[in-house]
C-alpha cells in the first residue's frame, strides 16, 4: 500500500514535469532561455523607457516597434520556469506559489497589450501612463520572486 | 591641419558608432543582446526540428507556433552587432565584411517567412524542407562568422 501511495506520488510528479522535461533538455536549458527572453524583453521595453523618461527624443514608430517586441517576448519566459527549474536569480517562492506566479506574468502580458495599444495612438502621455502600468507589473513579480 | 583631420576621424567615428550607442550603453548590453535572441531563437528552432526528425511525435499546431516565434526572433540579433560591439563568440570578419554579414541575415529572414508558410500547410515534408533550408541559412552564417 505504501509502495502504490509513492508510485502515485512519483506518477503525479512525472506528469506534472513532464511539459518542463518536453520542452527543455535540461534544468540550466530551462534557466538560460527565461533569462535570455527576460533580457530581450527588457532591452526593449528599456528603449521605450528612455523616451518616456526623456531621456531620448520621442518617435511614436520607434516607441510602437518596441512595445510590439515587449508584447510578443512577454508571452515566453514563464514556460522556462517549469518543474524542477530552479535556479538562477528565481526564488523557490515561484514553485511554493504558483497562482500566485501565474497572475504575476498574467498581469504583465495583459499591460503588455495595453501597453501596444496605448504606443498605436502615438501620443507620449498615454504611453506614458500604460508604460508605468506595465513596470508596476515587473515591479511587482521582481520584488516577490526575483533574488536581488 | 592635424588636429582638424584627427576631429574629422572622430566624428566620422562618432556617427558610425552612434546607432549602436543609442541603442546599447555599453558593448557587453549589445553581445547580451544578440546572444540572448539568437538562444530564445534557438530553442524554439529546436523544438521544430525535434519534430521534423523524429525524435518527438509532429503536431502542426505547436510546430506552427514554434515558427512564428522564430521568425519574430528572427530579426532581432542583427541590431546587436553595431560598431564597437566586437567580441563574445563573433569572428571580426563581422564587422570586416559587413555586405556579406547582412546578406546571411536577411538570407535567414527569408526563409524563416517560408518557414511560417510551410507550417501552416500542416504537412510534415513541406516543413522538413524548410526547416533544412533555414538550418542551412544558421549553419552558413556560424562557419562563416561565429569562432567555435
Amino acid at each position: 500500500m505504501k509502495l502504490l501511495s509513492t508510485l502515485a506520488l512519483a506518477c503525479a510528479a512525472f506528469a506534472l514535469a513532464a511539459p518542463a522535461q518536453a520542452q527543455f533538455q535540461k534544468p540550466e536549458d530551462a534557466i538560460k532561455y527565461r533569462q535570455s527572453a527576460l533580457s530581450v524583453m527588457g532591452t526593449h521595453f528599456g528603449r521605450v523607457g528612455a523616451m518616456v523618461n526623456g531621456r531620448v527624443p520621442f518617435d511614436a514608430k520607434v516607441a510602437a516597434d518596441n512595445v510590439d517586441i515587449v508584447a510578443a517576448m512577454a508571452k515566453l519566459p514563464w514556460a522556462g520556469f517549469g518543474a524542477g527549474t530552479e535556479g538562477g536569480k528565481a526564488k523557490p517562492e515561484i514553485w511554493k506559489e504558483q497562482a500566485k506566479f501565474k497572475e504575476s506574468s498574467d498581469n504583465l502580458q495583459a499591460e503588455t497589450i495595453k501597453l501596444v495599444a496605448a504606443a498605436k495612438t502615438g501620443n507620449l502621455d498615454t504611453l506614458k501612463a500604460a508604460f508605468g502600468a506595465t513596470a508596476g507589473t515587473c515591479k511587482a513579480c521582481h520584488d516577490a520572486f526575483q533574488n536581488k
